[in-house]
């Protein structure tokens, strides 16, 4: 069979080099047919050089054209849902209905569609205007960006059609993308809507370009080379930061996700009122795609007594009665289970799972462990690991003070969710908390589970280090997200045919929203 | 004479250790007699943990508070001008006017003033409402910042006075600043007045403190702190990249303000309609202060010819006319003689200066250099390098295609100017390197110099690399300098009474700016 071909300025092209790599069905364990590039440099070079030209002719191009692109290849992407959500199903082992099918393609679409009215309407730009200084200021793009996907959301968050990807192409930047190696045929196919969509709108040809894999070297290199704008990644913790240190040793900025244990106190009020709604609401959340979302919750917290009894054990019997689903990868199986070890090496005692499944693929035993507070005080290192797949664990509380003291230690997450009882019993606790959860987690929750990440303008899907690189930033929610892959451009004493039309005294624009002389203005 | 004391947790105190160092005076040589400290580590832990305290308090407060703290800090100012004003002038050789008592520290009370006003407002934690969905964000305070400031704004820049302190504070962090050595008194003065502002607020008395000097073993260790959130830095790029590695590598954002060449590029029909005033102008630019701020034009352009010398001659008597203003130390004026020195080895012709003055401090002649563009594409690195202080160089251009090539090479700057005829006839040039020189830097100017940083809303006082650490951010220009010390709050679900009150259904502030479902509304 043919290897694959990478898309470099707009054409499907053989990548250079002769190494290859496959997919696998996680789940049924079989090697995919095709075998998919391993690039070397000459590639990455080739992309940066059409994206530095591609960025050059983007600066100049209207908002419109931009956002018609985005529009196009949303529909091209509705278009051929079928085709993508069934190599989606066959890479990641996703449930073609309703994750893939009705909630993942149609979140991607939507994506691109607010940013493509995000893009008519310019008012990410927040253009800022001083018209007594004649001072002006905007965003503008930043420049190519390299987006590497995650292995978790072959569609909403690829790197050729996610969140990073859009909002890189909104502030007016080509995109190269290295597609996550666990989902290349999805990766082509998406990919391939997307050069449709480029030709049919006559962006610049080196707007979108894809690589399915490249060494680590040359992706450190890729990240430090002097045409690229920024770079966004989303996956683990040790790539994230090898990429981070290359990116910050040459000045680039790079939007970092990587790992976040979201841990969810219930309050002994919350649980004492609705203990088996609670308890499923868990179970859900922490088994949804296998546990393998940024935003499981890793970590629960219960005061200790009958009432946490029940629940581990409702909850173990919930684990036991759920299929596991498959995870993405052998690897990933591996590291769920020598993460689990290292969790019982660290005190944490089995309550359920702890093994892998046999039969076809790769699955894993729901599993949830525990450990007292006082177990997770003496090695909390240790023991506020995350462990990417289906296990959970409680730390069952001796006190509020061992809460504090944990919370106080805690890294930063994406995530804290408080659960507190309806009838006011915990609001003095509440009080005491959450100040300590609020800062060391970019979204607070209350009375809900994480998991689930709303595509809404008030959303931070982000938080302070390790979770994110920069806490100032979300990669989910528009405008927000685009404003991260642009550059603040002031005008100062520039005359006015000379200004942006966004900062013209008139604006052409109906629709966009300005800071004028310190009023929010609209038109 | 005792060691002056330093600024822990509210309290003048000893520093441990037994170094010390003297500050000098730049306008007559002489040796200053108080000694200061250097400070060992100690002294950055103390203030870290009294930081630490400070932040979990200063969460807690109203705005009200932290609003009248930067206010009473700004009318303390003034009540101590008289004394702050000669200090400063022993301690830079800066004139006590009009440059220090009529600008400097009115612009020091000014931002403290509008950073009040800010905090009070409360629009600068961009509230943003989905009020379907029930997601609610804001930024909140991001932890202690450290504030390194920078030897050429004892007041105005000073990391115990100046913006990045105002900022800091204005988005609920408290400041440790690290006092330029060059300036230690003065630092020790306004200080003083901070410190006692604190206390007539009642703020935490970890909110305000300061060392003079560590080495930089300590700086490294005190930027990657756990107990940090933040840090900003002006000063030289050297020193400023070693802070970043070690930042960068703990997950601490840093934001740098470093080395800018500035350039201004005079298109010939604006040079034919006003060669007098944009001489004139270029000269006042360059001398002001020594040449040295951040925003001095290190380069500019001409396309050569009868003009460009005519102007070069005019520039260089007047150079020659005024008399060389002190230089802030010994080291800078080395520094400055190594940089000319660079210049000429790598080809640049010397016009006029070049030289140490001799008589009382730290004097240069007012220097002036050239190279034709041919040059300086032989070797771009070379030529392309900030020489801080009272030198510049012209670069005559063959013609526009080399002026492209050269921007094209350029390194980030924080400023460019392009100077172009009334009368239209460079339009079209302004067309073709407008795009060029834009995504180059932060602040475009036209028809105007790039010395004189406004305090508006709509300012970049930022730029690419190596100008600063990220682009999208401002060291000057409020609200937008103060969101570089905060993080993004995200309340997901949470209950109206537990929200804070920039969040809620129904405003207290009449003030508050706020995206409410899309739409910006105040009050």
């Amino acid at each position: 069979m043919e290897t694959a071909l990478i898309l470099i300025d707009g054409k499907w092209q053989k990548a250079s080099g002769e190494a290859t790599f496959h997919a696998s069905n996680p789940a049924t364990g079989e090697t995919l047919p095709t075998p998919f590039p391993i690039s070397e440099w000459r590639d990455c070079d080739l992309a940066l050089s059409a994206a530095a030209l591609a960025a050059d002719e983007m600066r100049r191009l209207e908002p419109e054209q931009i956002a018609a692109f985005l529009d196009t290849y949303a529909s091209n992407l509705e278009a051929a849902s079928q085709v993508i959500v069934t190599a989606a199903n066959e890479e990641t082992g996703l449930a073609v209905s309703p994750r893939l099918k009705d909630n993942e393609l149609p979140r991607t679409v939507l994506q691109l569609r607010l940013a493509a009215s995000e893009v008519r309407e310019e008012s990410w730009k927040r253009p800022t205007l001083d018209l007594e200084r004649n001072i002006r200021s905007c965003f503008g793009p930043i420049g190519p960006v390299v987006v590497f996907g995650p292995n978790n959301f072959p569609l909403a968050f690829n790197g050729i059609s996610g969140g990073d990807f859009v909002s890189a192409i909104a502030a007016g930047n080509p995109v190269i993308a290295k597609a996550h190696p666990l989902h290349p045929n999805t990766s082509r196919l998406l990919a391939e809507e997307a050069r449709k969509a480029v030709a049919e709108t006559r962006m610049p040809s080196g707007t979108v370009q894809m690589i399915y894999h490249i060494s680590n070297e040359n992706g450190l290199r890729l990240v430090s080379d002097p045409r690229v704008g920024a770079i966004a990644f989303t996956g683990s913790r040790a790539a994230g930061l090898n990429l981070k240190r290359a990116a910050d040793s040459a000045g680039k900025p790079i939007y970092l996700e990587m790992s976040s244990i979201n841990p969810v106190i219930f309050l002994p009020g919350a649980l004492a009122e609705e203990e088996d709604r609670l308890t499923r609401d868990l179970a859900d959340s922490c088994l949804a795609a296998a546990g393998q979302q940024c935003t499981s919750p890793n970590l629960f917290f219960l005061w200790q007594g009958p009432k946490a009894e029940s629940l581990l054990t409702n909850l173990a019997n919930i684990f036991d009665q759920r299929n596991p689903q498959p995870l993405f990868s052998l690897a990933g199986q591996h590291h769920l289970q020598s993460g689990v070890t290292s969790l019982i090496d660290a005190g944490a005692q089995l309550v359920t799972g702890g093994h892998p499944v046999e039969g076809p693929g790769y699955r894993y035993a729901h599993t949830v462990l525990r450990v007292t507070s006082r177990q997770f005080l003496n090695k909390p290192d240790e023991l506020e690991r995350e462990v990417f797949g289906n296990a959970t664990m409680a730390v069952t509380l001796d006190d509020t003070e061992e809460l504090i003291t944990i919370l106080e230690l805690l890294e930063g997450n994406l995530t804290g969710s408080i659960y507190s009882a309806k009838s006011g019993v915990d609001d003095d606790l509440y009080k005491r908390i959450e100040p300590l959860l609020r800062h060391k987690v970019g979204r607070l929750l209350n009375d809900k589970m994480p998991t689930g990440v709303a595509v809404s303008p008030a959303m931070q899907h982000g938080g302070p280090f390790p979770a994110t690189s920069h806490p100032g930033f979300t990669a989910v929610g528009i405008p927000g997200s685009i404003t991260r892959f642009a550059m603040l451009q002031c005008y100062d004493g520039v005359r006015e045919d000379r200004l942006p039309s966004v900062l013209r005294n008139t604006l052409q624009n109906p629709n966009t929203w300005r800071s004028i002389n310190g009023a929010w203005i609209r038109g």
